[in-house]
């Protein structure tokens, strides 16, 4: 199949880069053209534009940094859709919001293509392993036909409704891991204050009720002092924002959402922005 | 052995019943009496009062409810030290202050006993099959003799650190699921406001990176309404509020943890403080 992929970046490299190896061709375009070079001496063709990859390929992905990107690439100068795209899909994968989502299926409709909008979790690593978490919004009908392409890139990929339905439940994930990281790091910080060993807790807070992904897996880095990113500081209060003006709109207060948002949004301020989440230790141990 | 326990509730018949079962002596007091009824046709010893107890058994466990009982069990008029405690090893279960803890273990040293502070989490299930978790506080030596009794009431018996940072650490595992349940109730609230499919999300976000304990338990419970108490709304209160208190005493801020704290007494002033943890989404599903 022909595919379009746009953002060549720590994920969408390896994503393009699983698409190639699986059969297909692929047109690539990225902003700094240098991060597509890897890619482009494996068999993909550079496009100068993502107009140029939209009239070259059948589905188009994309994978870019803030939903101003997402508008840019879909509605700039350049755009895809200054591409005939009749017949095409066009699927964006960044996590953005959920009305920009379904302003793209709108547009998408009149131009008599599909577009489904499929953020992604897993950070780099899932992107590199193809194990990402893939949330779909979309029409029943386009997820079918974009799914062999999502299993070379996942390991988990559902539909979750119509447009914008997968950035929601993207949206419902990082409200979720808000709650995580801030209770881990709290968590963290009162046994340290208090003199505990912080090995044992994290095995035993963690062999029971208090189970969860981000103790099992970023407590033991911040032990370590790894504040590298597995999913950056600046990327987390993106989408929490998102989430929280989603929320706004749908007229629910979620106070313990607001409270991580306003600890990370201190944390990008101290100048950590371009760690990792679990760096949000640094507000308390910081230095 | 000889064994004391005092408090024959929801979580203390059960561990009783295991020790008793084991083979130990049993020797029990309870607030309410006719609670204790059915331990003692299983050949437990009523006692009449926490002194009788202390006066009859070796190891005297307790779990009763507020640490304002445990001291009234210790330091009341017919309490534990108005008996000669002389070689013997209290044990309260109770999740209570890490200073009553400490300050238990003075009186014991004065008294020629030993203490150990072992609260637990598992709840009422985990005190049945005799999978708590418990931690502990106190001296080696007292663990190690006591720690074939543990063996019997829980899976994970691990010994923290000096009197209290059994407590401490089990208000650490408070602050870590005060994290887990603000972020899985306000991912729901979010997700069905959004009109997403509830089912669908749980089992995505519960792939990935938001995994966690409360999540898979508490949510399923929540779509089908069930706010049974597996822990009670007024119980996670009192161990928050202690949480908060020795964080102020360690001068550290835990502001996501005050935040679930104050979420769940507003819960509690709603009238919902003898429903289950997970009965926090009724802040926005009340009716």
């Amino acid at each position: 199949m022909k595919i379009g992929f746009i953002g060549i970046g720590v994920m969408g490299h390896w994503m393009a880069a699983h698409l190639l190896a699986a059969g297909n061709e692929a047109y690539v375009y990225n902003r700094t053209k240098v991060k597509a070079k890897q890619i482009v001496e494996q068999g993909a063709v550079w496009c100068d534009t993502p107009q140029a990859v939209a009239e070259n390929a059948d589905v188009v992905f994309s994978i870019v940094g803030y939903p101003q990107d997402v508008k840019e690439i879909y509605y700039g100068e350049n755009g895809i859709f200054t591409a005939d795209v009749k017949d095409k899909i066009l699927v964006d994968m960044t996590t953005s919001t959920p009305s920009l989502a379904e302003q793209i299926a709108q547009t998408a409709k009149q131009k008599g293509a599909e577009s489904l909008d499929a953020p992604v979790s897993g950070g780099d690593l899932g992107a590199k392993n193809a194990t990402l978490t893939i949330m779909v919004g979309g029409s029943q009908e386009a997820y079918e036909k974009v799914m062999p392409l999502f299993k070379v890139m996942g390991k988990s990929y559902v539909l979750h409704g119509g447009p914008g339905k997968g950035q929601h439940t993207k949206m419902a994930n990082q409200i979720m891991i808000a709650g995580t990281m801030t209770g881990m790091t709290e968590m963290l910080v009162y046994a340290k204050a208090a003199g505990l060993n912080l090995e044992k807790v994290i095995e035993t807070v963690g062999g029971g009720g208090g189970a969860n992904w981000s103790l099992a897996n970023y407590a033991p880095r911040i032990l370590k002092e790894d504040y590298t990113p597995g999913f950056f500081v600046k990327h987390f209060i993106k989408d929490l924002k998102i989430a929280l003006a989603e929320a706004e709109k749908m007229a629910i207060d979620l106070p313990a959402t607001k409270e991580a948002t306003r600890l990370y949004e201190l944390l990008a301020q101290k100048g950590y922005e371009n760690d990792g989440t679990q760096a949000l230790i640094k507000l308390w141990w910081g230095n």
